[in-house]
């Protein structure tokens, strides 16, 4: 059932022992607003534990330290930003799949799959939505909160840059910063660090950045053997597909990520008019306009041809448009 | 004399055919509030120019276009986001510099060269101060007044980012979306576009990265040789000196620039607690705490050394502390 935000308050407020579950590959959205409503239901004299079925790395120390690792037994379940339960990953959603209450989320793809949603697809954020609920449980937004929560908003816009980011989003930001969120410290983590790892990818990456199509395609490919040579792994690529958009007049951009079966996972960025949930749906994939993903059991060269040649049709298509 | 924002106001109400000019090596702040202020005088029915000793970018036609040339003699000249007429190119300088009646800046280091100074060094950019000018002199803010605005706004603090970036700096972000800022436009032009002569600078630049010190200082040194290659110039280089900084462990980052006689110009950015300006105090340059720079008159190799035993001495100081 579809809740809106007065139901989805009065079901936190009535209730309590609470379990927040993040979705797996945690980032500062999911982690952000349940560690928020975690404190607030804390501050509200209930108990509430934030999990993830994989660990919180160092950056989320932040967001996480101080709610104590209570001794309850969860009596209510609620998924945060998690779209769908598979995303609970495998392990979580075999323990905590079928006993979901409450969903909070942002995402268009939400598969509905608890008995109360309460979904705001137009947010940027699920923080967004948890800054709001938590004002309409009567709760305070102290300077951890606030923190917490500009965490997801600053996160989930690319730091106001995304497409998504609205007059809401830059006003929520505003009144965070007011109520003492540590907006400096946040984006340094997020934004403004590269892990020596990662900087050595990015190297690697960048050298071996091609271009098609009178440069309106522009390629990167990771390979095992990077991974090998800096210390890094695919956890450290998310940032890299965006490299390939930035350059001026490229319209495709192509990240081309080596998995451990020889195959390629393909993450696709576009500018303009070209769709890349097109190109990508072609090849058993989907996502959106601007971004999207699909997977080619291939080798390196001949992978790269089969998404070239999607690329080049669509293209083509532009020209004659 | 410093002036308040009522008296600014005033200024610009009672008089007619402003000369607006901006520094030279215009940024998104001069020309935006230039822009901005010029639009909305022109609203008023008042004659505006703006106009740099420099060229302006293409970048910088979405907030230029449609302010006309217009005919007339200039009677009133303001300088925007000017801290010293020194900045406003040799040519203007001697053409307009002893002609400021009015100055409006957020540069603690302006050097109050005009007879009327509306200055706020605690605001994060210029164009704020102009946004709150224009709603004192009761003028609209047009779609295009914001889109110039929040162009000084997100390019004078990294997209907020900067640790500048305040309450006030969100909530005028907000309400300038709300004005109808063209808010993913600007982003997409100033912070999410690479040249391709600044993509091959960057290739180049990130591979030649040396680590010193237990890797606790990055060193980036672009040499002539390498303009020549990628078809890029110095202009170009203003994003290089952070991408040293951004090394997770990294507490210097150099930037090293060959000049065409073969001296080196040196841009730091220090992170936690070591001092960029002491640093380059001690090499005869100056600066802030996080960013500092100073002219080197020697070769590579040297050059390099003298840096690195500066920073060496202040790491070293750090320890013992």
């Amino acid at each position: 059932m579809m809740i809106n935000i007065a139901a989805a308050a009065e079901y936190f407020k009535k209730n309590d022992n609470f379990l927040l579950l993040c979705h797996a590959s945690p980032d500062g959205d999911t982690v952000g607003s349940a560690a928020a409503l975690a404190r607030a239901l804390i501050s509200m004299g209930k108990k509430a534990q934030v999990r993830c079925s994989d660990k919180f790395t160092k950056d989320y120390d932040i967001l996480l330290r101080g709610i104590e690792e209570q001794e309850f037994e969860p009596e209510h379940i609620a998924a945060v930003d998690v779209a769908d339960r598979k995303l609970l990953g495998a392990d979580f959603e075999g323990l905590y799949g079928d006993r979901i209450e409450m969903c909070i989320d942002h995402h268009a793809s939400n598969t509905l799959y608890a008995p109360y949603i309460y979904l705001e697809p137009d947010s940027a954020s699920t923080a967004e939505m948890v800054y709001l609920l938590i004002e309409e449980m009567g709760a305070e937004i102290t300077p951890e909160i606030a923190t917490c929560l500009f965490t997801g908003v600053s996160t989930d816009t690319g730091c106001f840059r995304f497409v998504n980011t609205t007059v809401r989003t830059f006003e929520i930001a505003a009144k965070l910063a007011a109520k003492g969120a540590e907006t400096f410290r946040i984006v340094q983590i997020f934004f403004e660090t590269k892990t020596k790892t990662y900087a050595a990818l990015e190297r690697l990456a960048l050298n071996d950045m091609r271009f098609f199509f009178n440069e309106r395609c522009a390629v990167i490919c990771v390979t095992r053997d990077m991974y090998e040579k800096t210390g890094s792994d695919e956890t450290e690529t998310t940032s890299l597909a965006n490299l390939t958009r930035m350059v001026e007049g490229v319209l495709v951009g192509v990240l081309m990520k080596e998995q451990k079966d020889g195959s390629f996972k393909i993450s696709l960025r576009t500018n303009g008019d070209v769709d890349a949930s097109e190109i990508c749906k072609r090849l058993g994939g989907g996502g959106h306009t601007g971004a999207a993903a699909c997977k080619i059991n291939a080798p390196k060269q001949k992978a790269l041809a089969i998404v070239l040649k999607e690329i080049e049709a669509e293209l083509s298509a532009l020209e004659t448009d």
